[in-house]
């Protein structure tokens, strides 16, 4: 399944309104399938992995992320239709799909053609790597990751707004890559008309991926798609959206709650007085425990990035 | 000079104006005799060292954090004469002693005495276990520590001043042992009217340790003394200074560059809007980088401390 989850993380951001799922097929302990969804939503892993597989799947397990679809569609056959006329003899799933034409359908299926399956390994994980899709479905909106680059003290800039820079060539690097897993990238209306920041992907190899860039304003804006309000971002048609600043942005978003992910680049350096996060609406200290839990923290040169997750 | 290092330690913040050193005397790769400089600066750390190790120092490996001094004081004889009378062959030094009684002459007579003697072992560590001797002869003032118990976005309060609690109870319990390291402790003024802080030691055993307060002030207060300067701290007796707070505090010791060394606890909280740290006289992002350098981090519970250094 860690091979499996691993694959879906290929073309996370790639897929809506599809998931991103990985599955690897094995038989007597080799592994004869490999497949993941591909960019724009199809073929779907389990094809993928099958077409590989051909006739070793025959009495093969395959390990997938997601539960199996039970529905036809114009762009392709049922996953689970394909996993049982392959023969597969075990199905692992690691998460159940909530989309209402599989939701346990395409696990019935599996199961009344004879097949065993096991559902709920690694379900958390799963439950990470397809955080967009799941999201998209339980919220009605993009899973949101929200980047912040602070000093010691909290500023994402100097009090006149000067932010380069605040944290180091890794780190921005870094950034970059997490937008490649982003179908769009907002910043405020400030930030926007300030920088002007491209918010593209300037990594070698990764220059094709172009999320949608959106900026928060309540007044249209030449070349650029705006919303009025965070709540609107239900409108985007990505299942990942990574919020990237400024300050008031920011702000806006945490106090309606809307936050999925807080990704955190931290420079050790002290900037005093400089721009940090307004008003969020917290009235009482012990109401902001609990709220959030580290999940990933890791050294980027003589900065540290922090990830953390609704707890 | 490990185990003399740890020695060392041992009454950091306890033996202003004298020097906190270790010392190990090891002989045919046994250790005979350990030492370190008592609460009021008294035996020194090589006296208590030979005392133990008796007629077994004869031959003897001597490991000192400091150069042993070359003075005699009405209250006991000089460290380098003990150590030739003593019959020690060799003589381990991890820091110069740059009291200009010895600076030097201690090694010298060492040396004449026919012991030999190395210099310079583990220096930098020693010169971190001695930062308050160290700093009050370069600097003629105490090692200044700034204590910072911040949100993610750096809130040390919320907006109207309530900081109980940001951190949880184990970064608490890690301030107190702090505080045992220190011979005095100052906040504002702000500070001690609205929280009356008892800025005591409650740890098991350590009650007895009762750093002296100070408030930043320029109106004299009842009962705690007052400097109305950051500069004014020249003036206290202890080689240990624990600055916790407020914000405008904290600022006004950044911005007089009196801050030798960043304490900072981290909750995994977002306040937003609340106190964060104000202006320090930063105008240019460039000159805040390369200020400061991670020297230690470590989980308190759900929260983290980090120690910065003069980088």
């Amino acid at each position: 399944m860690g091979a499996s989850l691993a694959l879906a993380e290929r073309t996370r951001g790639m897929t809506a309104p599809n998931p991103n799922v990985g599955c690897v097929i094995v038989a007597d302990g080799v592994v004869v399938g490999r497949g993941w969804t591909q960019a724009g939503g199809r073929p779907h892993a389990e094809a993928m992995a099958l077409e590989q597989a051909r006739e070793r799947a025959a009495g093969a397990t395959a390990y997938v992320t997601l539960e199996p679809c039970a529905h036809v569609s114009p762009r392709g056959p049922a996953c689970s239709d394909l996993l049982i006329a392959a023969g597969i003899a075990r199905v692992v799933v690691a998460h159940r799909d909530p989309d209402p034409r599989t939701d346990g359908q395409g696990i019935a299926r599996l199961r009344a053609a004879g097949i065993a399956v096991e559902q709920g390994v690694r379900e958390a994980e799963a439950a990470r790597v397809m955080a967009g899709f799941l999201t998209r479905r339980a919220r009605l909106r993009p899973f949101v990751t929200l980047k912040l680059a602070l000093s010691l003290d909290g500023a994402a800039a100097m009090a006149d707004g000067r932010s380069q820079w605040i944290t180091g060539v890794e780190a921005r690097a870094h950034t970059h890559l997490e937008r490649a897993r982003h179908e769009a990238i907002l910043v405020g209306r400030g930030t926007w008309k300030a920088d002007r920041p491209r918010l593209d992907v300037r990594l070698p190899g990764l220059e094709q991926r172009a999320p949608e860039r959106v900026v928060l304003s309540s007044r249209a804006i030449d070349g650029v798609r705006t919303i009025a309000q965070p709540a609107e971002i239900a409108a985007l048609a990505g299942d990942h959206l990574l919020v990237e600043g400024g300050a008031r942005t920011a702000a806006a978003f945490l106090a309606d709650d809307l936050v999925d992910r807080l990704l955190i680049y931290r420079a050790p350096i002290v900037v005093g007085g400089g721009r940090t996060l307004p008003n969020i609406g917290l009235t009482d200290l012990s109401d902001a425990h609990g709220r959030w839990r580290l999940h990933d923290a890791r050294a980027l040169g003589s900065d540290r990035v922090e990830v953390y997750e609704r707890g």
